[in-house]
């Protein structure tokens, strides 16, 4: 993993206090995602045995956007997940067809989130679900509403810890209990989260705390942070960033609103806007250094077509990162503050790495702001007008 | 279709000079867009015989989001559609494994967009295409490097009209062509998009030139428009808005930044921010009134979730809709500029009047701001760079 800054900032004093504040939230323990690779170990030992073929999350927002983002980047090499999140009636049907031979998660750390609950009851109707169910787990906070039930159910439960919230839960039971069931290797998964961490508080990754300071002293300047990811594997990943920094940094009045985009599909779409519109965004670059593939453009030339030959016989490897490259480029002409996130290669280790890393930024560019980055009151409104309405 | 305003605005002038632009460039014929329905009916009798499981698309940007928008709301009656977009190799390799009988398009404006000819070429090495080859169809601009390769190989070609833009495309041989290959009623597609352009001239669409207006006049005050569409079928259509909006408006130093996200899903990521963070936007709901399933949520009763059983025995059609108005309601009391746009079914007809409207309200905006809507001259620096890096 690298972290480069492509900008100039220089404020030792904020970037400390940016440090310190997530040293007193790491020793306070009042924050608990930052312990979960530790306390995340014992999911690593279970084992749902091989009696089914998908695994599908029954949850939303943080309950499935943290277990989607790692699923789209590892796809291929995992049993397939089915996520069961909005009450679209068209999308669960469609799923629902999908499903053979299921191990089901419900998850929700409120224990009563209504999308949530309504499509578990459409799933235990469609596969007859009900007491001692082996093929049926939950996954929620101690004494919840949804953790009575399951005990009154005597379902397998994996509580989630209450000093961790929604948006920061992928390395909590929300995340690690139905990635292990679909084969991840979980292990390497903590120990990446775990070793960015260390690192960290080693102060080897001072690039973070500067970032946060510019990102705080700044968020007038600057109110809007575009991530351009340059692969289809980080597509959720993207809206797992959405999520983390949207739900966090937005409220008293102040945001750093996320957008997220991948490259270079939406160089076709954003760029324009980015080159000549009104600025006022950093813009964050993530690339993967090695893909899997090295599948090669062919070295064909085809009539008339000679002006594309330049890229012949090169890995389309080496052409997604150029563009990444050459974009980041054109874009630092008109003086963005850019950051491009450098991934070795695809794997659990640098997986965790990058999850810890975000995690982390999130709290800091938080607590320099002020807010609370933890809590979400303004979802609440909502929720009250939807049950008056029935 | 309908087009609701939940803002005040009166500016009877401002608004009479979006309908005039539009009118002009309607009638001096530069702008080809506003003719598809009728030029496009040239499409609806072709017919590629049943030789094929698979409509693949080679294309990227304008070639590929709007045929991919128009599949992802009719996916569950049409034939497969792969969309090779995206020069990244593990998705190239995943999508070619699926192809098994296909029909290729490969689609782009330019005729020599880099990333397109790159996918073009694995695709004739895996496929062993060549010259005459039945399944492997050229859609481009006439006399484009792309279009003479076509006439060089014998392959059928379909043109696209030079002045019609990329993002502007999606109802003529770019979009059209594709989906009728995939078995899309696309005479009812064009009857709809020419159904609001009437209605348009006819001044019975007059919200357009008010959200127009109120656009054009306050883009610094809100510089950004959220769509919230409440439907997975919309999730490739938000993406066709944010080309649409973002390469169309976001130059001369102005932009009005397009950002989309899908209900309910993102009221869990996104709403905090708009409820509690800085404003300065303009939020467009679109809602689904009629889903073609009327699943309902069991009637129900789990021990201690009975906090959840108000929606119980009421369609999931109703929630996610009640959901969207709750939302829409929670965000007034903050006193956002709000539309929303009702789709009564998803059919044809609708999609096509959506798409239309679109494109005229991004026309008519554009020409409020005083700005070229139909170019993206940014987008160049980037692609010359590229060059310079082989």
């Amino acid at each position: 993993m690298n972290y480069s800054l492509f900008f100039d900032y220089d404020n030792k004093k904020l970037e400390q206090k940016a440090y310190d504040n997530i040293l007193k939230e790491f020793e306070n323990r009042e924050t608990g995602y930052y312990r979960l690779p530790e306390t995340s170990k014992k999911f690593l030992n279970i084992n749902f045995g091989a009696e089914y073929n998908e695994v599908v999350v029954i949850g939303i927002g943080g309950s499935s956007l943290g277990a989607k983002a790692i699923y789209s980047i590892f796809k291929d090499k995992l049993k397939k997940m089915i996520f069961l999140e909005n009450p679209d009636p068209v999308d669960i049907e469609d799923k629902i067809k999908e499903i053979k031979k299921p191990l089901f998660f419900v998850i929700s750390k409120s224990g009563k989130t209504i999308e949530t609950i309504s499509i578990f009851k459409e799933t235990i109707k469609k596969f007859d679900l009900g007491k001692n169910a082996k093929n049926l787990k939950i996954i929620t906070d101690e004494n919840s509403p949804l953790d009575k039930f399951a005990k009154k159910w005597n379902l397998e439960t994996f509580h989630i810890p209450h000093n961790v919230g929604g948006r920061f839960s992928v390395l909590s039971a929300v995340g690690t209990v139905p990635l292990k069931a679909a084969g991840l290797n979980v292990k390497n998964l903590l120990e990446g989260a775990k070793e960015f961490r260390e690192k960290f508080f080693q102060k080897k990754e001072w690039h973070l705390n500067k970032k946060a300071a510019f990102y705080a002293q700044n968020y007038q300047k600057y109110p809007i942070n575009v991530m351009f990811a340059y692969s289809n594997m980080l597509s959720s990943f993207k809206d797992w960033f959405v999520q983390l920094f949207g739900e966090s940094l937005g409220k008293d009045g102040k945001e750093i609103m996320p957008v997220g985009h991948i490259g270079s599909i939406d160089q076709h779409s954003f760029l324009q806007l980015l080159m000549e519109g009104m600025g006022k965004k950093t813009l964050t670059f993530v690339k993967i250094e090695n893909f899997q593939s090295k599948l090669t453009i062919p070295d064909i030339n085809l009539p008339y077509l000679e002006a594309t030959d330049f890229v012949n016989a090169h890995t389309f490897n080496e052409l997604i990162n150029k563009e990444c490259d050459s974009t980041l480029e054109a874009l630092l002409s008109k003086n963005y503050p850019i950051d491009l996130i450098t991934i070795s290669q695809i794997n659990e280790k640098n997986t965790g790495n990058l999850i810890m890393y975000y995690e982390i930024l999130t709290s800091a560019i938080g607590s320099l702001l002020g807010i609370n980055t933890y809590n979400q009151p303004g979802v609440e409104l909502g929720k009250q007008i939807l049950r008056n309405k029935f």
